[in-house]
This record gives structure tokens, sequence and C-alpha cells, in this order.
């Protein structure tokens, strides 16, 4: 199940364009005008809640921070539990890391070792916001096989298409991504 | 409406206790052990729901990073939307801002300068994971206010009450907490 026309207009709609952050030459998706929108916060919910239902999901992972805000509420939607991925250093028990490359160094995602521990070989979604390169998604993707669950998608709102990440994060997931930027 | 004794109970048990985090001699109270089991996030996000959806909100704001999960599950059940306060630099819009002290220092919060202008004095309710001695809730609460709309409720689903935060943010609006850690 994808967006219809209408939702996809309600969607784009509600996301702000911002130039120049956060540096120079780079067009920011401001999903703030997204969430404080009642209408395209529903709309995008109820899509995401229609699809996922059938999925037999037992977690929602959502990337620190803004994959919390979707997936915290997707998981309240599915009456399933919902499991943070977090810069590292955030966590207060015993984790499971692992490393990405940035434009310039390498940044550290974590996830509790115990995470998904109430189910065997647990079916996870893993969500964020956005996906650009699609370095932290792989990461968060390796993490939860590593955790001895199985990312079985991972879904964005946005895709910056030209950036080549959906494609290569195939290679773990699969990936569903609502609006794709060209 | 508050808590009843059973929902206290699987809440309260569901939160777990790490020593030493973040530094020697700090209990840390780790909710992720709430939030990846099903029956306390729903038994929760319930409570939550039917104490609020009464109090004719407009939207939900929530401090970053945590409050994010229970804010923006919490929007969404109630329709309406959802407004991320987030540390200094992270929003990609006009901000207003408001400083805090720390233990050692100063820091900063800031909201989108229109989060909340779809509705005349608009109605907030605030959401955090915890307060201990209240810096940060009482500078969103402020933030809220300055942002033309009305923060009518501090909701936390844990106190530190020793650490008296919640005195103090009385000062500027209502405070719920769900759990009172003495």
């Amino acid at each position: 199940m994808t967006l219809s026309n209408m939702e996809r207009k309600i969607i784009e709609n509600s996301i702000r364009d911002i130039k120049d952050f956060p540096k120079q030459g780079i067009v920011f998706k401001d999903i703030t005008t997204l969430l404080n929108d009642a209408e395209a916060y529903g709309v995008l919910m109820n899509h995401l809640y229609q699809r996922y239902k059938e999925y037999n999901l037992d977690y929602i992972a959502g990337i620190d921070a803004r994959g919390f805000i979707f997936g915290a509420a997707l998981a309240q939607m599915l009456s399933i539990g919902f499991v943070p991925i977090r810069k590292k250093g955030k966590l207060p028990y015993t984790t499971i890391s692992e490393k990405y490359s940035l434009e310039y160094g390498v940044d550290e995602i974590e996830v509790h070792i115990d995470a998904f521990g109430k189910f065997q070989n647990a079916r996870v979604l893993l969500i964020d916001d956005l996906i650009a390169t699609g370095g932290t998604a792989n990461a968060a993707a390796k993490l939860i096989n590593q955790a001895g669950a199985s990312c079985v998608e991972a879904c964005f709102i946005m895709a910056l298409d030209f950036l080549d990440g959906q494609r290569k994060l195939k290679e773990t997931t699969d990936v569903y991504s609502l609006i794709e930027v060209k």
C-alpha cells in the first residue's frame, strides 16, 4: 500500500523547505510544519498504520531524534513496543554499537543489548524522517539484526533520491519511502 | 484523573534502575524497558489519553528527545499537532530561545517562532519523561508562553520529588507527574 495522490499532496504541502540549513547550499526538509498540522500528521500516521498493520511486527525502532516522533506514535497505534536507537553515550544499559562514515569523520549509534529480547527473532520496522546517503539507516538496520532481531523494512517519510541511500540500504533490508525528492 | 494502583504497578515495574549513570552516585530511571513492553506502554498511553481528552488541547509540545516519544504518540491519539522543543541549533527555521542553568554552566532550548500559530492563544500540554530540578521544563513552559500560546499543564512520567522541581515549576504552570520517586 502506497500513498494516494490526495494523501501525498497533503503531506508534501505540509513540509517546509529551509534554504542553507544547516549550511550553505543545502535545502533542509522541515517536518515540524507537518507535525504541527493536525490534519497532515493524522493523514501520515493513518497511512503508516494501514500499511503496517498486516506486517506482524513485534517492534518499531526509531532513530534519534526525529525517528522517535513517528516511531513511537506508530508503535502505540499498532499496540507494540518501541525501541530507541541513539547516538553513542545516551543509552544507560549495556549496548551494542555500530560505526558509520560521515562526510568528514565517523559517528556511532547504539541500541540496548536486550531491546528486542521478548521475542525470538523479533520482526522490527526501522523508521526515520529522512534518508539521505543512508549511512545512519544502514548502521541502524545492521544493529537490529546484530541484536538478534530481524529488520523487515526501513521506512522514511522522505528520500533524497539523488543521494542514492535507498539503493544501498536495500542490500540490508526492504525500504519504503513515502515521498521521493528528485 | 490519576493512575489506578494496577496501572501504577505495571508502569513502575517496567522502569529499570541503572546505577551510576550518567555518573557515579546517580540512579538513572531507564524508560526504554517501559517502551519496549507493549502492555506497559499501552497502559501508560491510554492513561494519558483518558486524562487529556477533555482538556481541549491544541498542541502537545515535547522536550528533546525522550519527550518526543510520549508527546508525539499522545498528539496522534488526540488528533492534534505536535511541537518539538529542541536543544539550540537543531531547529531549521526562525526560533525563540530560553536559557537555563545546569549544575555547571548554562544550556539553551528553542522552539520555532510560528510553532503554535494556527490558533489564537493555543492551549498546549508540555511533556517529558522526567522532572528533576525542573530547569529544562521551566524554560520550556516559558518558551511556550513567549511563543504566544498558553502552557496549561506540564506532564511527566516520573518526578524525582527530592529535587523539588515540581514545586518550582508550579509557579509557571500546572504540573502532573504519574510516578513520584521519593
